[in-house]
């Protein structure tokens, strides 16, 4: 298994939704609606927002045309933010201390054997450190660009009023 | 789980059993024995070695002392060579290509959604690419210096003697 799957992707996904792609501003959107608009279970959206919300990246509003926004500037939440609102503090390399088994070593392993980190362990810090110092260096804003430059204007239009009209007719559909 | 775990933490530890570090220059392990020292299954060290020999980082002889000894200096072995030997080349990232749900698209997504690398997915490979030069800038070598000096000199006599007892007692004991 991949270190980030398809948690990392979906959250990534869903946020650039909250972002000002369209020009009008941040938007509010529905965790429901976000969900639909790609096809996903609206519940499994919905967690990702919790997670995302109790790491301080999202906040919500209640009421009729309630939903999640930024809770800051999409160039200050890195993908790191969200790797780790949505996945914990992963580590990249679990150490399983194999220093202290030795067919000399007895019952009890001598002090000496684990004292201070464990060498290949160091080795796999530094590692994810430079992983984790790239990871922080990417944020929503620049993927936003990215999609940006990559999405048709007609598609970028299509959608914006996607999710107008949903927010405009929720009130209608729960009146029937 | 994290990306890597056990196989590369045994593999590395097991390669140490290789390096120069009594001053006895490279020395050859069976793999049994290998496994012995660090109470690990004799079955499970085998498979790795069989990745570790496919990789190219040690080459086995036959015959009552043969075993395993390193293909070339432990400071042309790095972390990642290990690594990538034993739990083959593994992405930081599984991209679903997520971008190609939308519930505009129909049944088949524009060719545009799918042009180029995925935005997510290029920031997560050049998260691995830091991750990956930082492993391959630590070499075997150095892990050994790192526990040449944490291990006693008595426990490195201990270790190679224990080693040496083996590989001279192994004639005798399949004798009787």
């Amino acid at each position: 298994m991949s270190q980030y799957g398809s948690a990392v992707e979906y959250a990534l996904h869903c946020l650039l939704f909250l972002t000002d792609g369209g020009g009008d501003g941040a938007p509010v959107r529905s965790t429901r609606d976000i969900a639909e608009f790609q096809k996903l279970s609206a519940d499994y959206v919905a967690k990702l927002f919790t997670r995302l919300e109790k790491a301080g990246l999202v906040i919500s509003s209640e009421g009729l045309r309630g939903g999640f926004t930024l809770a800051r500037p999409a160039d200050d939440i890195t993908v790191l933010n969200v790797i780790d609102a949505v996945e914990g503090r992963k580590p990249l390399f679990e150490c399983r201390e194999v220093r202290a088994n030795c067919v000399l070593f007895g019952e009890t392993p001598p002090t000496w054997s684990g004292r201070g980190v464990c060498g290949i362990h160091a080795v796999m810090l530094r590692a994810e450190e430079a992983m984790r110092t790239s990871l922080a260096q990417s944020t929503l804003a620049q993927l936003a660009t990215h999609v940006a430059g990559v999405v048709p204007p007609a598609q970028k239009k299509a959608a914006q009023h996607w999710f107008q009209d949903r927010s405009a007719n929720r009130g209608r559909r729960v009146k029937g």
